[in-house]
């Protein structure tokens, strides 16, 4: 069942309390195909400039992701971002934010994406996650990312947007900025009324909380021997969370989606985002096995279980 | 199995979001004894002046606490504590601090006490905790809560008082600066070098963590519809969790406390300490059941299983 992810593909430069890296391959899309492809099949829709290394259309490709809708823009440059983080790693300064190609992002799918049954949409303009949405009559399973930028001053458009989805996935302070509530189960209630029936509230190194007509569900943060940069953690979340549901091939059965999967994809996507954080940037995903993703979850299970 | 709960008996005033109340029963020993009532009988230690009210004696009287062991000075005041919650909660500013007759706290244990299995020594100075371990000859589990004040300025005395305990409980921020380590995986190795084989590290809104030899187990925090009044709740865990124990008859096997015990310790804790701030002050255990504390352990089941 494979999935199709739009988003940024970027470069970024960060710094954090381990050390600096000037330049290296991000973006929301990038962390969410890799996270999601060791779940499902992945195809992705962006943008990049031919600046694009070669090194990392192969890592891409070394995940089999399709690469067919990474739109390459002749003398265009790639979406560069570059921060810096606090010394506990809970805050970051935005040093630079070159949006170069992104500015004009207009997702085009390929014909052969048209058909899939599961999409994620990464933070981007939301009537733009709106027309791709539209673009994709079998889709069977969709949600996303927003961020506060839109939530303040796009938010008809947004509400437009998220009407539709099946699941939204953002952070605490997102949730009560969408709802104007501060408690987080209030948030949740009203969140669910404006369209997803399944909404997942991120609470970074605290974790997740899954909101579900059924109940809620309550995931911990994996607690790391040490976080070296926590760039991309929420992406790979959300491509944990989409990949395993696509690959167990669930869909919602009158609009709502099983809770024991949903709460699977939980921990699951919690366990990607957790190896995120273990190296700089997208380098634990050269590495990182099937098994030890497994070994991981059953860590979950142990540290949760009583 | 009785246990012994030693600390402060006080007033307090609080203001929240949700209202004020000038004067209302308060101190740690008060929240811990009310909470382990449920799970075990409990006998306080501490001190108040004759300004302290009889409905008050009643109410703990009314869950079976032994009083024999509280001071009652004449001529002198109560500890009074007064202080103001920031809108989200998160924060407080204190008001005012009247020791009164808590300045000179020399906590004496009738003979009845003695013999006793359990002690939970709330946040005093560290010495007074080290001089009532020694006046129980018998205690199979001690374990108690500390801050920041006496880890910085009586460090010494401290280290040499916990050196003893099988279990401490302290929050987030007073790991890190018991420890000087900022990872908390990293902070619990430290701190279980001092003495404590148990460690639990509570997180406030996020629950707790429970560090042990066999590995450490993550406890949410509950998901209240409202926040009344936060205070007592970190009071009420410890209650909560060496209540439960007592309660159980667990005793350390080896220096070694069962782990699966410990767990339901730290969900017992978590319940005790969610409907604590469910009221002003100690209203909720007016009221409380030991039915109600049963279907909210359910509850913690029912959000954590996956």
């Amino acid at each position: 069942m494979s999935l199709v992810v739009v988003g940024s593909v970027a470069y970024d430069g960060v710094e954090t309390p381990h050390g600096k890296v000037p330049r290296m391959l991000g973006g929301a899309a990038t962390y969410i195909s890799l996270a999601a492809s060791y779940f499902t099949p992945v195809r992705i829709v962006a943008v990049v400039g031919d600046d694009f290394a070669q090194e990392d259309v192969d890592l891409l490709a070394s995940r089999h992701i399709d690469l067919a809708g990474m739109e390459r823009v002749p003398g265009g440059k790639t979406f560069f971002w570059a921060g810096k983080y606090s010394d506990d790693m809970n805050d970051r300064t935005t040093l630079r934010t070159d949006l170069n190609v992104f500015a004009d992002f207009n997702p085009k799918l390929p014909d052969s994406y048209r058909p899939e049954p599961y999409l994620l949409l990464g933070n981007i303009q939301p009537e733009l996650q709106k027309i791709v949405r539209g673009q994709m009559p079998h889709v069977k399973l969709t949600g996303g990312d927003t961020m506060n930028y839109w939530i303040n001053d796009f938010r008809p458009q947004l509400l437009e947007t998220i009407r539709e989805w099946d699941f939204l996935l953002i952070n605490d302070s997102e949730a009560r900025l969408l709802s104007g509530e501060y408690n987080l189960r209030r948030a949740a209630a009203k969140i669910m009324d404006m369209g997803p029936r399944t909404l997942v509230i991120k609470r970074g190194e605290y974790g997740a909380i899954l909101f579900h007509p059924s109940g809620h569900f309550i995931a911990p943060g994996y607690l790391l021997d040490d976080v070296f940069d926590p760039t991309g953690a929420g992406d790979c979340f959300a491509g944990g969370f989409i990949g395993y549901l696509a690959g167990r091939g669930v869909a919602p059965d009158n609009g709502t989606i099983d809770a024991r999967e949903l709460r699977r994809a939980v921990i699951y996507g919690s366990v990607m985002g957790s190896f995120c954080c273990e190296k700089f940037g997208v380098d634990r995903f050269r590495t990182l096995t099937s098994q030890e993703i497994e070994a991981r979850y059953q860590e979950f299970q142990d540290c949760t279980a009583f």
